[in-house]
């Protein structure tokens, strides 16, 4: 029988998502679980394979499938496993690709959740055809993929592509969960969004703000989002200060690896234009002549879930 | 004929290197002319053609030649041309792949030389059998060449490795070439160590040092060297401060692509363990643990000029 269809899986920390995929990536059926209900991962992956199986049945059988697709945090494509994963309920270096291989009983592969939404967009996305392009996922936490050359950048290790955590403030804002000053993830993440607007708000006590009706430990980034769309000049001044540290970052990334485009993706791309135009803005005034106006900034045409699911399913139809 | 050689040719702001190259990376021959004698870039590839022909008729005319690989500053692989480089006496836009296949009547490739060297490093050097590693060129600027997954990083319009114009302090050290603030060229090349001396000596006035026998204008890297070996702790201050510089934009770097090695090269490198201790440390402190300790932070085995030599004459050997 062919093998006409992939399955991708994206674990996140919350949720599990998964997807039956066509070779056109045309998504045939969709499904969650949640990625914390079990202590043992063996009994985590027994209820994502019992969740699946009626699908599997429905495309004709495991015998359709040519492999399943993972994209993970800190999920390493070498060696399959995924690896001190701060955000998942299992600790340590957790086989995953084997596991999945035992108890489906189909090829697996892995790749980091950014990498996945990465190939997910060259192949079905804003990057379609592109090369060359850098995809950053603004949610909670500050990701990336990377493509050069039309392929994933993995490093020799499989760990390249940690962009959150490069330096962008010396001696800048403490990263609680790095233990490092002034990376990108501690500014232009959610987290960071909202670490800025109590900052601010203790900065310019006499300045009324919107914000003020909220108590420090309730204000996140979608408060701030809220306010800035009521024109509050605080929020407005927290996505200028995000954009700016956000555009300083991209111009670097630039320097590096030359993008044709810069895709922005996650939760954060919510505020639009407000996180848009001072990015670019800031981008471009820190670029060599030679690289400006010339890279797209754009936004992900893809949604959250599935560009995952697409994503992590393009590893199966790449392997051998 | 078997065309069983390769011409690479190194384009300098002062000299230009060539030599006739095997498929096993043996220079046979070896020679240089100067790249500002002529005002006229047609005069100076008529020079260069003289230059070679007792060469070219020696391993058996023309017909034995594949190609020629050129690395030059600002050159772009998909263009062909030299693009407005600074350095060189021909300004604008020099249509140097279809000049020299003119005059030689053999196919050319072009590329950096930063990116020459790394190619050259990779087939012949300390980079040999490595798919993933960068290559820092450390001059009177700072240059780059980075390979990811076997092949130079080049972007999409073949500019990709402008490591040296990354901003590292924001708001920092203006660099009068670009007018930018903060770049990594404007501390860690040989102008920026000259900078740092002169800030160094003028801060602390009250400090007696071998550097203050020299008149501001008088210092340069190579008398920073000097004083640093005969122990003034201003002068090995310069090279910890450069080393923190450069460690901490290395560990950016590493956090981009997770490179097995990073090859420094140049002229700076003769500074040896002055320079190559305080990087090194900087670096580590600077990267998230799984990268820690893992990246071969090493000097170029490869003699300058035949770095290049070897790296441009490979562009030929992928020739289709």
């Amino acid at each position: 029988m062919k093998q006409e269809f992939a399955i991708g899986i994206d674990i996140g920390g919350t949720n599990t998502v998964f997807g039956i995929v066509d070779h056109r990536g045309d998504t045939l059926y969709r499904g969650a679980i949640s990625s914390r209900k079990h202590v043992q991962i063996e009994d985590y992956i027994r209820e994502l394979h019992q969740a699946l199986q009626p699908a599997i049945e429905q495309v004709g059988g495991i015998d359709s499938i040519k492999g399943i697709g993972i994209g993970a945090p800190n999920g390493n494509f070498y060696s399959g496993t995924i690896e001190y994963a701060p955000n998942l309920v299992w600790k340590g270096i957790l086989p995953i690709v084997s596991l999945i291989t035992g108890v489906f009983g189909v090829p697996a592969a892995l790749t980091n959740d950014a990498n996945a939404a990465a190939v997910g967009e060259m192949m079905y996305g804003a990057a379609k055809g592109m090369k060359d392009f850098i995809m950053i996922t603004l949610g909670t936490g500050v990701g990336s993929g990377i493509v050069a050359n039309g392929r994933l950048v993995l490093g020799h290790d499989g760990f390249a592509g940690e962009l959150g955590h490069t330096m962008i403030i010396p001696n800048g804002r403490l990263h609680p969960g790095t233990g490092m000053h002034g990376s990108l993830e501690s500014y232009a993440s959610a987290t960071g969004v909202a670490v800025t607007a109590r900052e601010f708000l203790e900065q310019r006590k006499n300045e009324d703000s919107l914000l003020r009706k909220y108590a420090p430990e309730e204000i996140d980034s979608k408060v701030v989002y809220e306010c800035a769309m009521q024109d509050d000049p605080i929020a407005k001044d927290v996505y200028e200060y995000t954009g700016m540290i956000l555009g300083m970052a991209l111009s670097n990334f630039v320097m590096f690896s030359s993008p044709e485009s810069i895709i922005l993706f996650g939760g954060m791309t919510k505020a639009g234009d407000l996180i848009l135009k001072p990015t670019r803005e800031h981008m471009e005034r820190n670029l060599l002549p030679i690289f400006q106006n010339k890279v797209k900034l754009i936004f992900s045409e893809l949604k959250e879930s599935d560009a995952a699911i697409l994503g992590a399913s393009a590893l199966v139809w790449d392997m051998k």
